[in-house]
């Protein structure tokens, strides 16, 4: 069992080499194990290359009979890109199988598990799961729900501040965590901010390593058409989720400058954040960072559409119960019903603490 | 350089083997070097004991002369239990003294450092002086400034709340993170809480290790003379602050309930915390910890009283700006403006974050 975890471990760390590269699929790493020896690796490298399974098992060629494979998903049942890698598996002689989760995908979803049983192949299941969960979160999400992987983002004071009273909110976090937290907008399809946040801080939205999709929630169009956010935009990365109540000739303007403009169900008054994120799923975002500001964040909270959130917490305090907090409105009585979650990490970045929770 | 840092960490590590056991004294470590070899190591046991350069010197005997001694305070300058160390020092014919950071009690204060020059021998000062001076910030605080060392204690949920709208509190952190905070107990000299938290929660206030002093702000006296915290408690250990608001009668019977009254005067109608504080650190404490609530943590940290935060966040949100936070009244207008500090450490403690900060 302490060699399981240790070669899974080793898996895992080969899948997260190709972090960001993968996706729709997930980051899945092998190890080929014969006599107490490593005598293979592989790892899906992006969407289009071979398999992890199959990388490993071409390296080891006829070695592998009668190995140990220690593989963080179970091999895919199904046609894809590529040929279904549980009938390479199976052809490679491979006397053990080591799955650190089922795979989600309701067209693999432990058929292959089943299909190598049948084939006499010993197979042991959930060795790592959590880190190989929390590892392809994204996937998962999407490949079960058809929902987008989103993540909110705060960055607050140690009282869970965002902004002074009368809404300064330059800076709470250190320029480090700021550097920090903009690379992080690598990791998604989509940033989403609410018009306030637009109209207040005029942000470019721009992510350091490639051209990213912004995603404005305007129930009624306010959004400038000289809004910073437009600048250097192509086609198609603008999009203005807006209601009925937003004036055609704003939709026009705002068509102009180059934004898409997508009309959603009202719900009390707002944008239907769900109606919205299904949407944006369906146009390939599937992974949204929601930056703020605190309404936005507030609603996608209530409507049980947060995966993750990313917390920067500056060594301050407003000690001010009119300052701005990040999340409001939800008016829990108790706290044993506050909303609930788990930590994932938390460490340093410059002055400030970072810290990744499950929600 | 290198070789200095390498040396200093390891008297420091010496040093902290005798964590809480030397107040008033300081945590002090001592390592002699000759040759590029550890020829003795010294730290200060408890308050009596040989300081760590005596300790070190008399363990290295004849050996000393020509070494370098790594120690992580000034060696003193004075007479207090034990004779004053420099004497030692300089009687023992090392050629190099490197020393973390000037002693600040004002008996010594370089003295030690001038006289060793003046007697040929090379001293160097500052290295890892920021490690240093965290290791015995009670000490500095106290011997600079007769003022008792304060911490205060908050346990919150990420949004910087300690309880819903109708005060429910129970439990805001894990079981855990509670019992790791219970410990932190034994390394004062007193817990402080406001009246508020005595008639919420009735709290025992006890110490899993010592005998511990409760100090109860309280500027009418409405604590109960039956409160558990009086249980098995000794003369002298419950404190009780108020004003000459507070009626006689309650005096009389708190005092029969086996406390002492102490009356301060009052600043905007509450217990002046700076009078207080001067009063506890006179009496032997100078170690404090406030665990509450909101009132007495917001005076303390605006009256300038608080040395450090011991913040535990668990991943929970109220999002309600009417349930209670940790901290209020500062009414700071802009972000710039609010009170700032540093992280010290953060780290998991249970399902809850535990971040120390300096403020």
């Amino acid at each position: 069992m302490a060699d399981d975890i240790f070669y899974m471990e080793r898996a895992i760390a080969l899948a997260k080499q190709a972090e960001g590269m993968t996706f729709p699929n997930p980051m899945v790493g092998c190890v080929l194990v014969k006599a107490g020896k490593v005598i293979a690796e592989g790892w899906h490298k992006h969407c289009g290359a071979d398999h992890a399974e199959v990388m490993a098992l071409k390296k080891a060629d006829a070695k592998a009979k009668g190995a140990t494979m220690y593989v963080t998903l179970e091999p895919c049942a199904h046609w894809g890109r590529t040929p279904p890698c549980v009938e390479a598996v199976i052809a490679s002689g491979v006397k053990k199988v080591v799955v650190a989760m089922t795979d989600p995908n309701p067209l693999t979803n432990g058929r292959s598990l089943k299909a190598m049983r049948a084939k006499k192949i010993e197979v042991i299941v959930g060795v790592c799961k959590d880190e190989a969960r929390q590892m392809n979160g994204a996937f998962i999400k999407h490949v079960t729900t058809k929902m987008p992987f989103a993540v909110a983002k705060i960055a607050q004071t140690i009282d869970g501040k965002i902004a002074a009273m009368n809404g300064d909110s330059k800076w709470v976090t250190s320029v480090e965590a700021r550097k920090f937290a903009r690379e992080k907008r690598n990791d998604v399809d989509a940033i989403l901010v609410g018009v306030n946040t637009v109209l207040l801080d005029d942000p470019c939205l721009d992510a350091p390593g490639k051209e990213i999709r912004k995603v404005i929630v305007d129930s009624t169009l306010k959004t400038s058409p000289r809004a910073k956010l437009f600048k250097g935009t192509k086609p198609g990365q603008v999009l203005i989720a807006t209601t009925r109540k937003a004036p055609l000739s704003r939709v026009r303007r705002l068509e102009a400058a180059g934004a898409d403009v997508i009309v959603c169900s009202a719900k009390e008054g707002q944008v239907d954040l769900s109606e919205l994120f299904k949407a944006l799923a369906k146009n390939g975002m599937v992974r949204i960072l929601i930056e703020g500001g605190a309404g936005v964040i507030s609603s996608a909270l209530k409507a049980g559409l947060v995966d993750r959130m990313h917390v920067y917490i500056a060594p301050k305090i407003m000690g001010d119960d009119k300052a701005k907090s990040a999340v409001s409105g939800f008016d829990r009585k108790k706290i044993a019903d506050a909303l609930s979650g788990r930590f994932l990490s938390a460490g340093r970045v410059g002055s400030d603490i970072f810290m990744e929770l499950e929600v």
